[in-house]
C-alpha cells in the first residue's frame, strides 16, 4: 500500500495515538515512510504501557522501522510537534521531511530541524489538537513527566 | 554502592562498551547516575545485537533507568561524545551533567547542551579513544550507519 497524501500518512500516526490512548497511555503516535509513501514503521508513546521513558512516538516509529541505510528520503509523521529528543533524532539521522499534526499543545525543536535542512509541514489538525489538549488537562503530572518538566 | 568519582562512573560506561564489543556490537557504553553517585541504569549501543537503531548507548542507559520524575540531579556518563539524538535527550529531560569519555573520534551536540545549561566534562581517556578509533577504522560502514552518515 502507498500512502500518497499527508492526510493518509497522518491517519497512520493518528491511529497509533488512538491505540496508545486505548492502552491507557499518552496519546501520541508517529510513522516513518519513504518519500514514495511506503510505510517503514509506526509506533506510539510507551511510557505508561512499558514503563519506557525512551519510547516517544517518533523514537518508537524509528525503532519499529528497523535498521535503514539512509533517512534522507524518508518522512516522519507525528501527531505532536517533536520534542528536543525526537528533533535530535531527526537531525542526527538526516530525516528529510517531518509532518506535524499539532504544534499548538507543544512546541519542541521543529524550527531547529528546519534550520538544519529538514522540510517541516505543520497541519494543526483540529481533532488532534482537541485530543491532546484534553489529555494534558486531565493528566498534567504524566504529561510533565513525559517532557521532563518538573 | 556509590560511584563517587568520574573515573568510577566512567568505568561503568566502559564496561558496557566492552560488553557491546564482546557481543559483536558497536563499542559505546553509557550510564546514568544520581549526582550522589547512585547508578540508575547503564547500557550500550544495540544496533547490531537487536537490530535496534534507536538504542544508542545513552538512550539505552536512559531506557534501563526506567521512569524518573526529574533528571536535573542526574549525571549521564558516556564513552563517546553524544550525537544530536542523544544530546536532544539530554536537553529535553534536563539531565544536569554529562561526562564524555572521548570527543576525539566523534563530536555531536556537547557544546549545544552546555549552552543550554548542562555541565559537560570531557575526559578524553586514551584507552577509550584507541578503542573507538580501532572500531571505526575496522567497521566504517557500520559506524556511518549508526550516525546516519551516507
Amino acid at each position: 500500500m502507498i500512502y500518497e497524501t499527508d492526510a493518509e500518512k497522518l491517519a497512520v500516526a493518528r491511529a497509533e495515538a488512538e491505540k496508545g490512548a486505548a492502552e491507557g497511555g499518552i496519546p501520541i503516535g508517529a510513522a516513518l515512510f519513504t518519500s514514495a509513501g511506503v510505510l517503514l514503521g509506526s509506533g506510539h508513546n510507551r511510557r505508561v504501557q512499558d514503563g519506557d521513558a525512551a519510547m516517544h512516538a517518533e523514537t518508537n516509529a524509528f525503532h519499529n522501522a528497523g535498521r535503514q541505510r539512509s533517512y534522507r528520503d524518508t518522512v516522519m509523521v507525528t501527531t505532536l510537534s517533536p520534542c528536543w529528543y525526537c528533533s535530535g533524532l531527526v537531525r542526527q539521522f538526516g530525516i528529510g521531511r517531518v509532518v506535524v499534526g499539532d504544534d499548538r499543545n507543544f512546541l519542541g525543536g521543529q524550527d531547529w530541524i528546519a534550520e538544519h535542512g529538514c522540510a517541516v509541514t505543520v497541519v494543526n489538525d483540529p481533532g488532534l489538537i482537541t485530543m491532546m489538549a484534553a489529555f494534558i488537562e486531565g493528566n498534567p503530572a504524566l504529561w510533565n513527566e513525559d517532557i521532563g518538566e518538573e
